[in-house]
């Protein structure tokens, strides 16, 4: 089976390395001319609105992925007419623009922060008063990594807000006071198969570690999360690895995002889980039954921000794996992860601790689900 | 790093994946247009006794290794005059010859079972006697998967041996009457860490699956296995992963021969164990810490032979990963494996039946090592 990718990067990369032991072959289309997915794909240099290059790219092709959502949806579709493109370019359209992604929530009623369309000045200062302070407001497409967002604190801050963001299409969110951030990895089949990941806790850090993790996640909370996303999928009918990002609020869930494809949040799945996010993407978009998400071990995973660190001293610390992009360093750009795995959540911090994971920009922790709550359907 | 591979079939092609997420890079040297390592691997075409070929292959190289030990010692040696090859040259000396082999054994206080070496007809009369019957009768160089020897049951046996494989350098063995075949994998890195593999249960079928599986492996049983595999370690300045096949006589080990390289009963580790042996060669001949070989459940490994089973009806079975070497279907050939896991032997063996496991050649069963006997050094 020949795949191909929209994108070469880190993520598509890992799909591709993932879905070359069962035999699969791939190519990506990329702009960059030596994107990290060459090492186990054939290249198509281009454009994703360059039609040349797309009719390149699907000559022979068996299905397309994309391993970023921000995809243009007319080229999605326009490859869609010649060759099935999972997830469907539906998932994208509704990824793409944070108002109709969380309006798509709302009309399955899955809880959101409040939010509310800004196109005036005049929409900016009614979503004040409805919704009220704290607040961010952000760019409805192209934001990512806090990038097009702005935090509003005090009524002083809404006029700064404008004049930063003002004059394209916006939206203004309640600023929820979560308790922590998690998301739920999810790969659903060609056929309806659907299989979920343990809860993931993300924490963001800057420049120290913290310390303070929330309790493991429990039953009542992962069965939550996965009522949640099995609507979006239906809805969808997604085919494909959908990673969804929550903001936990007690024991409430409420949807910050979603992210139609592999995810960064599911890294420590390569090393931490039966099956991994990336094999089972590739499954699910080939046609293959999907594998058992069983997690024996805590994991965590560290991205490697700007530089790497150096392999040697990570991987003297027990149950480390060293992950290198093959990208050149640069200031905030992810160039590899490293994977800890552990007996326990005691050793994980312990070891988290060895390899100075305070010096990374984002830690993500893998509990594993208790027992009972393994391999639903 | 820069790693060439003398060889770019199966194994390289798996040590090439393992080491690529590393950010690792490949060449292979094999004489085949399209070998399967090529899917993660610069290819030179060559044989390699050509010496263009093999300055073509090592130049730009920071170390070397093979994956068959039928590589040219010669070859070899020329190289390491240029770059690191590991496993060192001697290695591959030892492991090319069946008198050699054995002997290094019995030089280092390694129970084998009784040989000879045989170039005549009289050596033939003179083993018969000292030795006895039953026997096995062997080439001593280039022989594979039964290939070059015949199993000597009477004395009528005796001419009919000679007139099959006299005339060429031979040895005679003791046939053992064996509890089970079983194989420790062992992996040494630059500096001398030792980590080893839990004993690997190596089940010989054809046409029926063997039912009939021994007990265990219990601590007393890996503890000897690793004393006399660390021997052979440390005789021969190790560097990479060292394979050795056992035979069970109670609860003795004796040798039946080595690989200096990864092994076919090892497969399983890619899912089954916290770091694979592709992963913890690469880490050894690249001068990196070796991984934990911890193995939460059991896992089996079956060889797929001659053709690949359907992926779709093998995957809908739980706790199987599948692998396609991306090789054209030959008889006898190993074309792809499966690896099996799950929580208990129990579930392991009923997955091995649903799979159809009587089907394949070879079956390789790997047991968790029971508490306390995990990551010695």
């Amino acid at each position: 089976m020949m795949i191909g990718i929209l994108g070469g990067g880190q993520l598509g990369r890992m799909i591709a390395l993932a879905g070359v032991p069962m035999g699969m072959k791939f190519r990506v289309l990329d702009p960059a001319p030596s994107p990290p997915a060459i090492v186990a794909a054939e290249h198509i240099l281009g454009e994703y609105e360059d039609h040349a290059a797309l009719a390149d790219f699907v000559a022979g092709l068996d299905v397309i992925t994309y391993e970023f959502e921000n995809v243009p949806v007319a080229a999605a579709r326009w490859l869609a007419e010649r060759v099935p493109v999972y997830p469907p370019p539906v998932a994208l359209e509704a990824a793409q623009d944070r108002l109709a992604e969380k309006t798509f929530f709302q009309q399955l009623d899955v809880p959101t922060p409040k939010f509310q369309a800004v196109d005036t000045r005049t929409d900016l200062d009614a979503a004040v008063r409805v919704i009220g302070l704290p607040a961010v407001v952000k760019t409805r497409r192209f934001g990512y990594d806090g990038k097009g967002q702005m935090a509003l604190r005090t009524i002083d801050d809404v006029e700064t807000a404008w004049e930063r963001l003002g004059g394209r299409p916006l939206i203004y969110e309640q600023l929820v006071p979560f308790d922590r951030e998690v998301s739920l990895i999810a790969a659903r089949g060609v056929n309806g198969q659907v299989v979920y990941y343990p809860l993931i806790e993300n924490v963001h850090v800057e420049g120290i570690l913290r310390q303070s993790i929330a309790p493991a996640s429990d039953l009542t909370l992962q069965s939550l999360a996965e009522d949640y996303v099995r609507r979006a999928l239906i809805q969808l009918d997604y085919v494909g690895v959908l990673a969804v990002e929550f903001f936990q609020v007690g024991q409430q869930l409420l949807v910050n995002e979603m992210a139609p494809r592999v995810h960064n949040s599911g890294h420590w799945t390569i090393e931490g889980a039966a099956t991994s996010q990336f094999a089972n993407h590739v499954r699910a978009i080939s046609g293959l039954p999907l594998g058992e998400t069983r997690t024996p071990c805590p994991a965590a995973m560290v991205n490697a921000i700007g530089t790497l660190p150096d392999a040697e001293a990570v991987l003297r610390i027990p149950g480390t794996s060293f992950h290198d992009y093959g990208k050149s360093p640069r200031p905030n750009r992810k160039v590899g992860h490293i994977t800890v795995t552990a007996p326990d959540l005691a050793v994980l911090d312990e070891r988290l601790k060895a390899i100075g994971a305070h010096s990374f920009h984002i830690r993500t922790i893998c509990r594993p689900r208790l027992p009972g709550g393994d391999e639903k359907k």
